[in-house]
């Protein structure tokens, strides 16, 4: 069965400024959601923010296994209320590939628990992402780099916890460097950030860039799921898996719920 | 010079329990501040929810090297806002431990990313905690495990990301584990949780409890901090530390702000 | 395609003991393949100890996507130079999965560059192992736990790296606990340690445990490669991907190989 | 009490190479012990390869608290039985600081349990390593970066273990990245890889190098010790923490060793 991917796009430069319309007519979301299309293996819908709920409703999002965040003007404007419903969807294992600018999204500061702050400039240097780890399903395909002639260079210290992974890491013209593939594990949820991205440069129209969205969803991809990470049973002292005999105070009574 | 510790107590239960009361006439948060005091080489305040800003206030936080955070029955009721306040600081390299039903305290689940949820029991079981890597220096003077006679069980699957060091893991007399003393770093802060300290026990007495307590605190002691985590400053391409000429469009003007 | 696995066996138990003989008429290994072959997606193959190069040729490696390795008595029989073979192909990619005892091998010590030990003892007592993270690929259709109403005791300190991820952890009758399900990444090639089966008990008959073994024969079969992860290639000058003029003092000559 | 460092060096250039002991007259053991000595709170002693045991006897090691590691065309002199030696002590809670060419040592191979291979070349190219955490304690002092005019680049893949901790990544002039300071613990000990060192540019003589020389000496060292990592012991049944009966057939017999 093909993998479900949902790439959501904030789809606010595209109406705005008019070189990122020529270089995407059809918004970036629907240029990520055409690559991944290329691999018969995956379906690609798109979500934007305009739309009501942002086009992840409850119904929408139980039909992704992969979520993709390209996100940069507006992240305040996403509701705290679909942020809240996007991580515990992550939670239960559906995967999510956090693009470019989208490390300042709010899904993205929720899951990491750090500021995922970096430094910046926009001069369209050349960036060469070198693989790390030859071996990765991410760079299936990739060789042992993928040099952009024009890039925003984002530099470290990038503050995100220390990834499971590091999958690329970055060359900048003007000197800098930036761990620009990682990823992490947040309950079934695996998440990979990917650094390429600038809306006014065509990025994703490049080949490589293109294959390795292909790689990340099916990486992200975890058909096994938890179904309650949320949950606190109590697990009642007469069901123990051992003879146990109560000993001591208690705070709680018999039945009762616990305290959060 | 001494390390600093601010022991943060709800100070619910025992306003309200008798049998909490008796065990920490004082409070909780006064007993564990004892315990650290033992040591020469540690201060030990402590700060509780019905204090004005919970007793966290930006002086009092910047006098702190570690925060220890005990809280239950009133996690709703601390403050947005100052949550974010100790998030801040845990990034900027200040220590946090985590006590007990702290595991769904606001600023854990913030700083984890994830539910934080287990499954529990409240029948004053055995728990021994076992000793993962006998050189860790949380273990110090520990031995081979803790004994606890009476304790409340916590059980996996203990919803949080894979930590930086497994140092304890739980056997529970009912026939559960968990793994009850992780660390992991977010920023410059290191963080560490550990599971006992259930109120109705006297728990926070025990000798190899009040030693894991002062170790924790000495171990969580980051001298070295990062000023600004949050920031992301663009850096200029006139400042460019490798000779770089700018090419192709750009969506910002000179000296802009980067977006959030 | 299916995954093709080899079940290495050390085959001696088998041999000398009636007890183990009775359990395992057709020897260990050859029960470990056929609960892999129950599924349709994986072929499995075995080798012993006691075949010309341990069964464990280049061309037999080479047909090997995933090697089970269960050792006890003769770890020290094992020559080193297949040692280092095995251990190449895993750095390539192929899975490893080390059973009980093997903790112990040349294989596993090799790889985590550390003692392996734990502690143990031989009393048929109850062990649980609980699941960590139910999102796992390697304990779809497990449950919250096994039980084993008979097994060894393996107890902490388990002197390994971290883990990557802590998939399992047990409860024993006696009052120990052991991190019984552990993966690593070396290389190309993905690890998992799993605790369960102790000779004397039909362990490799238990359903989950079956069921276990294929779950992680998928996890470990990693399809992408790493063709030459011991390789150290000269990047020489004027191959530079940026303009670069060679500067100050060499010890090489050009074109030398590099020192080991 | 002052931290005891013991410098090993290879003294193999500096004996057969004009450049190489025009800038280490007195060897670069002794640069890099007199770097240490700058702190008061470390104490450096030096020992080299051409020394009885090369110099890392029983007794030496015995007065290590850290050891660092300089080798790179002699790695194949290293008798086995010192590297086993080494080894042990590492486990037991010796710090380690791998430097350089020293990622090919035997010692760091077999702790790492990888190739510990990379792309490299001779140029005198200019690299830059930057910080990754700010707030991590070997990087005291430095600021965001190191600048050296002069370096041998090694580029990924650094085939290694995934760290604990990224330190330093690096940029090289000639377009190449490289995970330039890396921190792993195995057993008690810590251990840090630190790119920076070719024999013919005088870079133990660079201030920011020599500082995180000595936060990397401060860092490593564990004054909390593993006794017997290696050790495997049986814990009788009649010793056992919770009552025990014996159940079911058994392989070993009573009060005897384990196998290995």
């Amino acid at each position: 069965m093909a993998i479900r991917a949902l790439v959501w796009g904030e789809n606010v430069h595209e109406q705005e400024n008019a070189i990122v319309r020529e270089i995407y007519p059809d918004g970036m979301h629907a240029c990520i959601a055409g690559a991944l299309a290329e691999d018969g293996g995956i379906t690609a819908a798109t979500a934007t923010l305009q739309e009501p709920e942002h086009g992840l409703s409850e119904a929408r999002l139980a039909q992704a296994d992969v979520l993709l965040w390209w996100g940069h003007a507006a992240h305040g404007d996403v509701a705290d209320e679909i942020v809240t419903r996007v991580q515990a969807r992550v939670w239960q294992g559906m995967g999510l590939i956090v693009l470019h600018s989208g490390h300042f999204s709010k899904i993205f500061r929720r899951l990491m628990g750090t500021p995922c702050s970096l430094t910046w400039r926009e001069a369209g240097e050349r960036e060469r992402l070198w693989v790390i780890n030859p071996a990765h399903p991410i760079v299936e395909g990739i060789g042992p780099m993928i040099e952009l002639p024009n890039a925003e260079m984002y530099g470290e210290p990038f503050a995100v916890p220390e990834p499971m992974e590091t999958v690329f890491v970055s060359w900048y013209e003007g000197g800098e460097v930036f761990r620009s593939g990682l990823t992490w594990q947040r309950g079934g949820g695996r998440i990979f950030y990917f650094q390429p991205g600038h809306e006014v440069y065509p990025i994703y129209h490049n080949t490589q860039v293109r294959q390795v969205l292909r790689n990340a969803v099916k990486w992200a991809h975890n058909p096994q799921k938890w179904a309650d990470p949320d949950a606190a049973p109590n697990r009642p002292i007469d069901a123990a898996l051992e003879p146990l005999v109560e000993k001591g105070p208690r705070l709680h009574a018999d039945g009762e719920e616990g305290l959060r």
